[in-house]
């Protein structure tokens, strides 16, 4: 088993991209990231897409997006886990390169949200949910992720002013951040003035539709020994948890997310106090204080404190979402766990510009698939 | 890296499902495959879908499985590659236990396609396609590969009474496949009786809309080495082309399959002649003449005259399809390329009933995704 690095990043402006197509965005970052890390061949591409069916009629997003690279035939494959379907791109990447079956891949995310209209967006979202027993119920995520606000208000006594906090703060980061959807800046009065979607969540506690992808080009540690700019993934974890909400033991926990880091943190010899920021999945702003729980930054019941603190704002002890998060930044679903490690990744290169963590050597990527029925964590440090 | 084994294997009844869901044939042939190669606990899951999202309105299908399976919150996957999603799931599966991350690992795949109705069932298959380009223009695929048929009759001068008999000779040996959505004989009187699809193409020259699943468990070779039971992968290979037909040079050929057989039979130390026999990708009939071909049965051209000879019929020199293919078992279009290989297996084992094909020793699988975009093609061989 080899180790492995990430050698080059790209990411896509993420927004409502109405003149490009699934296909442009995905080619887009991914030459982005090929030529980040100087590489013009691929041994292989792991697509993330959550529903490139649902949103754009195309299934077969590996061979479409090997394709449309014009890199050859090469081998390629899309894998699939909801909002975790970049985190799981990487995963794949990594554990192909790790086999020694591959030198090159580049593992990728994308989704083209934008091609529909008229609910259908929540709908095609709604897939990741139990289609059965969730959603032809009427149990649309906007309603899930307010069922676990509410559990963990009245679990821990989380405020509102906490959920509006983590709004926020994102918004601040996402300010600095161009690449992001919303790059400005917002006030707690306009989270709650905004218009109230599934009680305690209002639209601005809520992530937005957005068209976007993300690459990441991976390959063995020992052929980037020097590249100071080659970013080492130390650690990796993986869980699922009941596709459905109501059939967990705790609504205001977020177990995948645990046992995911609880292995990312184990093959990478660290634990939380060692983490010099993170990336995690807002999707909603309760998802972010429950992360916070799930990752050990704060104990369990005390994320909305800990926000409060200021704690994972930039300056803060740990950073979190300093891209701006998938609430400022955007969403794209099957974009988003990559996009994650992108920014990890220019933060521990140093090139973050703005919103750069002074010092940050080890970093954390946090991603979700669903009510939390899917998790993948991932661990990267500085190539020393 | 591993070598790697199966040992288990599990296959549900192919057919028009009405009583059972997209996640009760998952986890019937998954708990089949458990039993088989006795085994209660997992390390992942890949499961192999194509298009959930449009069949059935639910995405998300690894974690949904390994929910529905009852196994614990372990890691799961989808892998999407269109029909080779089957074939892909395994790759991965291969992959994953070689590089030593798992253990024990479930490649399963399954398809509910009954459950949408009114030409549906095409659209959504046509999401293999290149939707912009093609599907939108109307080019289904049985148009696509009656295009292919007929660039393959114009190049080879290959016959009607050819493609007649992949469909009759698979129907034989379906005949005698209890788990066969159509398990009779057919003549090809009837071939030539069945309504025109596109032209050259009759209804018994296509695959049917099939509900099913199928699952193998893979282990690391080094833990069954003494299981007569097991059966050795040995080799893998996997390719792209271009996702539109149009765009090919040779629409008369499937690269995709000839690459990744190349890789398949270089990686296992094998030659075309090694095979005893093969399940190959017969969504069409052509497409099993130019599989044929592909993976290198017989000269580019003459797979016809190899179909007419007898050679893959049971018996012959290298029996193709004994399953009864996907023309007569059934194409759930996810599962088959787990299917494959669970008669392949079943074969190696000596335990194919009425259809085993005497000394068989080495086997091979050729999954293939939209009209040859993806390939994936396995070597199997008993375990000495």
């Amino acid at each position: 088993m080899r180790d492995v690095a990430i050698l080059g990043i790209g990411v896509t402006k993420f927004g409502e991209l109405w003149d490009k197509s699934l296909r442009d965005l995905f080619v887009e970052a991914s030459l982005a990231a090929m030529d980040d890390a100087k590489v013009t061949k691929l041994d292989m591409i792991y697509a993330g897409c959550m529903t490139g069916g649902l949103f754009n009629g195309q299934e077969h997003i590996g061979s479409l997006m090997a394709d449309y690279l014009g890199t050859g035939p090469i081998p390629a494959l899309r894998v699939e886990s909801a909002c975790a379907s970049g985190g799981s791109a990487l995963a794949s990447a990594v554990i192909a390169v790790a086999s020694g079956y591959y030198d090159v891949v580049l593992a990728g995310g994308v989704e083209k949200m934008t091609d529909v209209s008229g609910g259908k967006a929540t709908e095609a979202l709604g897939a990741a949910a139990d289609a059965d027993y969730e959603l032809f119920l009427g149990a649309t995520f906007p309603s899930l992720y307010a069922m676990m606000a509410v559990a963990h208000m009245h679990a821990y006594g989380t405020t509102r002013k906490a959920l509006t906090e983590v709004s926020v703060k994102n918004h601040f980061h996402g300010s600095k951040n161009p690449k992001a959807q919303y790059p400005f800046e917002i006030t707690p009065e306009a989270v709650l003035a905004s218009p109230m979607v599934s009680e305690p969540l209002h639209l601005l506690d809520c992530s937005p539709i957005t068209d976007g992808a993300a690459a990441v080009i991976v390959v063995p540690l020992e052929k980037v020994k020097k590249d100071k700019r080659a970013v080492r993934i130390t650690g990796f974890g993986r869980s699922t948890d009941t596709i459905a909400l109501h059939q967990r033991k705790d609504m205001a926990s977020i177990g995948a997310v645990a046992r995911a880091a609880e292995a990312a943190y184990k093959m990478a010899g660290k634990t939380p106090k060692d983490i010099h920021l993170a990336e995690v999945h807002d999707c909603f702003t309760i998802a972010e204080i429950m992360s916070y729980e799930a990752l050990g930054f704060c104990p369990k019941g005390k994320g909305g404190e800990f926000v409060l603190s200021g704690a994972t704002r930039l300056g803060g002890r740990i950073p979190v979402n300093t891209s701006g998060g998938l609430k400022a930044k955007g969403h794209p679903v099957g974009a988003t766990g990559i996009a994650q490690v992108c920014e990890i990744t220019s933060q521990l290169r140093g090139e973050a510009g703005q919103r750069q963590v002074k010092g940050a050597r080890t970093g954390l990527t946090s991603n979700m698939g669903g009510s939390g029925a899917s998790a993948v964590v991932h661990i990267l440090e500085v190539n020393k």
